[in-house]
């Protein structure tokens, strides 16, 4: 028996929430295997799903991220026209409903009374703590984030943040079924705004911005270091791993030779305020003398590529 | 007549200075068709000069990133026995001494009196602004920073940074001159501490400390999350590029959803003071798990590996 039928009993898993990022979620269960039933309050936005999803998939299967035949995964996944429907008989829900926390409870409310017993229910949710909206019902203990990156089917990591009326058992499947078709767990063990993620790319964000602010680099010139520097090690080395590699004795030694500078750098600054207006507009014009707005459709289907093809490479690293 | 010939007029380069970065940025200057004259005060350091610059480039041969023969290379590349050897006939200097404002200064001045009247130095230094050891001589117009990420023959970044009596001529040829050989230039209007790579690295590092102090996250995990998730992107786009596709309407678009979490998220912490003892020893347990002491010297090998695998595939991205 493989992992994931021990994980579901040969049941399927159930999409809550079809748009960009239920749909590809649905690309990342399907091609490991499972049978999936997709489900949106929006008709039009179900109807829109399989196509996707197909589409998809079709761009992957070029790359060769997927062996099968799109058309045999995308005859994996269904659509149904109600909730009850979605979750009848499956062993877990991955929900990706609009960011709003009456939403989210409102739906919690439902599964609670629609679930089996040993029904798992993962939220997509960047920003909204399960605490927030997952607490006090039957189901909760078996509620818990499941956040991914977008796109899921491409970019492996997904945040597992459990509230604190999330069981163990309830952490360790999702753990066992995320690493089971295909993704890179990690675990936040405590629910801070912004897990882990989008911290650390927020606070490069500040400072970038503050930088351009400043007058010490253009926005291009920023987005240099990162993509002709800093991005090239980190796309397969963390930061710990770096800097353990870049002093002689290793991470305590660089700590003691680099400490201090990078604190001072950390600490010259105070966010007073979120980023104000004339600078939004600054980074904006910055950003249109290399893209123009009618082109950002495009560049986003030239980011996918580029990003198909490092999963392909990154697949055979040397 | 190429670039490269009319900016240095068929002269060669120094490199003083000869440890890992000296030697790297020889291998840089070679590659490109320059001959390179290579000084450091410390014989030892010297004699061991062209055999890391011949094995840097057999590395580089055997992953294409260099076509012609590793010996035809080597062979445009000699060692010198004085600073004044050195700097005879040269179109430019690479300083890569000691990070210390002492060490900079006095062999600026030695330059000084050594100097041609259009004798241009860059200086490889991360820490130390060109204000702090290059001004009020007659060569300061014709000194800034030239600051690579390590190693410069593979990662492309370099950053320019000039003193206020850097000249726009210095500034231009060395602009010019890093394009020449193959790098990726970032102008730094201003001697900031850290410039700008070193700020958004060092930024990142402090949230990522934070959390494993904090008990949010291993570092395994924060590791995880930008080897496989955040690194992937920045791969191949700066962190503006980023968010201008992240949002339907770019990066303003972008900037009102979210800058007010990345506001709260940057300022939710104030960094007190450097890393301490206790944290410092927990990273460095926590890093040791995964990489003992002795492997520290084979994962750099590694590390470098799969740089040269990166850059290969950076060549032909799709």
């Amino acid at each position: 028996m493989t992992e994931i039928e021990k994980l579901t009993g040969g049941r399927p898993v159930a999409i809550v929430g079809a748009g960009l990022v239920g749909a590809g979620w649905a690309v990342v269960y399907a091609r490991a295997g499972l049978r999936v039933k997709v489900f949106d309050t929006n008709p039009e936005i179900t109807a829109k799903a399989i196509p996707l999803i197909r589409s998809q998939l079709v761009g992957l299967h070029r790359h060769g991220l997927v062996q099968e035949d799109p058309a045999t995964i995308v005859a994996r996944v269904s659509t149904v026209d109600t909730l009850a429907e979605a979750v009848e008989g499956v062993a877990y829900v991955q929900e990706s409903v609009l960011e709003r926390v009456d939403v989210k409870r409102g739906l919690m409310e439902q599964l609670d009374a629609l679930a089996g017993p040993d029904l798992i229910v993962g939220s997509s949710t960047s920003g909204i703590p399960g605490s927030a909206f997952a607490l006090g019902l039957g189901l909760s203990p078996r509620v818990l984030i499941v956040h991914p990156v977008n796109p899921p089917y491409l970019v492996p990591v997904v945040e597992l943040v459990p509230s604190p009326e999330t069981s163990q058992q309830t952490l360790a499947f999702a753990d066992r079924l995320m690493q089971a078709v295909g993704q890179t767990v990690v675990h936040v063990r405590k629910e801070v705004e912004g897990f882990v993620l989008n911290r650390l790319q927020a606070v490069l964000l500040r400072e970038a911005w503050a930088l351009v602010e400043e007058g010490v680099a253009s926005c291009e010139d920023v987005d240099k270091t990162v993509r002709d520097g800093l991005g090239w090690r980190w796309s397969f080395m963390g930061p710990f791993e770096t800097i353990d590699l870049n002093a002689p004795g290793g991470v305590a030694d660089y700590a003691q030779r680099l400490g201090g500078l990078y604190q001072r750098i950390a600490d010259s600054r105070r966010h007073e305020q979120p980023w104000g207006q004339p600078l939004i507009g600054q980074v904006e014009a910055e950003r249109r003398e290399y893209l123009s707005q009618a082109d950002l459709e495009s560049r986003r289907a030239w980011r996918d590529e580029r990003l198909m093809a490092f999963a392909a490479a990154r697949k055979h690293p040397i």
